[in-house]
């Protein structure tokens, strides 16, 4: 996924790399290991197939409505710019697929638990205009960038690798960014539209990532810290805020009140 | 575009190969000049604009029309194959987009002729299960296929470069070949159905073709053998019945009356 490329994204992005930097010199647990030791627990092995075949679909099915998305397209550029995207994630399903065959994995069994949610979130928000659509391939994908880098810190080093590897992949989302505030700036009543569109986009991704939680113990465990220390539904609802607390000053970034 | 890789076709494509080795000796007039001495004659330079604009905004619809139908696809790596046809077509876009910018053309506005007839035909052949998608996804590839192999022995050595590149990425078409020889063996009555629609995704290819040729002089001129010979309309014709006796042999091939 990507993320924007402004400068004060920028900034950030180099500081979480250095915190990253520093942090991989104190990683403990299944931080710490390589995939053949980590996987040798098979919670922990489920719970990175059940990953990979959640971000596997999640690309597959961005592409599909990204794709679909360029249709709105007003002229043949932006159209252009949209597939470019799509392609994008294509490439980062390419990769996640590859890697889910590369450990003994069936990547259509493993994407098969999360096709209901994410082709619900996708009937569920489809844009109805081409800004809606760039609204919803920004927050998409910066709701996505969030939620790896939460979830890399987690794995281990293979999986995480793989996992940095489909985020770092940056600069289509500032295109949307550009084009959603002009739109606002040569019509601010559109912001007021615009902003309830992505409360909308985020009720709805919330809604179907604590339906797959609910679902996948395994993966949900996983994700709030390591196979040993059991399943938190608290610790699940902080990075769900903190994700939350991302989009919304995001979007105030691009002038739309969260 | 992509052609069928069996075996038949490779040595074929083998057989051509060493034809145009053989022919690239022998060559004369635009197609043994490079670009910047072709493109100093300003009808060439027109005609060279008006086919990339064309072959750009058809591998756009391409990948617009393969994304969509992918949603027909009935498991998850179905899918994921028409995608990645539907990716490649991107790629090849972005390929002839950049080369219409290297020659000083707006690409949106070389593309913008040809967007009418394109996206008549696809509206004109919307799939309406997955059979027809894969039958038209091979159609479509395989006609384009012969129609670069056509154009490219009139170009410039430069022009002609990209042309045979875009070209040159064999191997998806047999997919659907696959798929659909093994759905006419499990059920005979599917290829009476599917060489009909063969038949009206050829009639509706050439009645747009013939749209484009009619509206697009410099373009129609290159096409019969060079700005200097004039507008030669059977000739036209001859390519047309070509290109239509190629995709006779190949619905034979798979198993359809064409």
């Amino acid at each position: 996924m990507e993320t924007p490329d402004n400068a004060k994204d920028a900034a950030a992005a180099a500081d979480s790399a250095a915190e990253a930097a520093e942090a991989a010199e104190t990683r403990t647990g299944i931080a710490a290991q390589d995939w053949p030791t980590a996987a040798a627990e098979p919670t922990y092995r489920a719970a990175v197939v059940d990953l990979l075949g959640a971000l596997a679909y999640g690309e597959l099915a961005a592409f599909e409505r990204l794709a679909e998305d360029a249709k709105l397209a007003p002229t043949l550029s932006d159209k252009a710019e949209l597939a470019k995207m799509a392609s994008a994630e294509f490439h980062h399903f390419e990769q996640l697929r590859g890697r889910l065959a590369e450990i003994g994995a069936d990547p259509a069994e493993a994407m098969e638990p999360f096709v209901a949610a994410l082709d619900g979130f996708h009937r569920q928000t489809a844009p109805s205009d081409w800004l809606e659509g760039l609204v919803k391939a920004y927050v998409g994908d910066s709701i996505a960038s969030d939620f790896y880098r939460e979830v890399a810190a987690r794995l281990d080093s293979d999986t995480r690798s793989l996992v940095l590897a489909v985020l770092d992949d940056t600069g289509h989302a500032s295109f949307a960014v550009e084009k959603v505030r002009a739109a606002i700036e040569a019509d601010p009543r559109v912001g007021g539209r615009l902003a309830l569109w992505a409360r909308r986009l985020m009720g709805e991704a919330l809604s179907q990532s604590q339906r797959v939680v609910a679902d996948r113990d395994a993966l949900s465990t996983m994700l709030v810290g390591g196979v040993a220390d059991g399943f938190d539904l608290a610790e699940v609802g902080r990075m769900f805020s903190r994700i939350t607390e991302a989009h919304t000053k995001r979007m105030a970034a691009l002038g739309l009140a969260a």
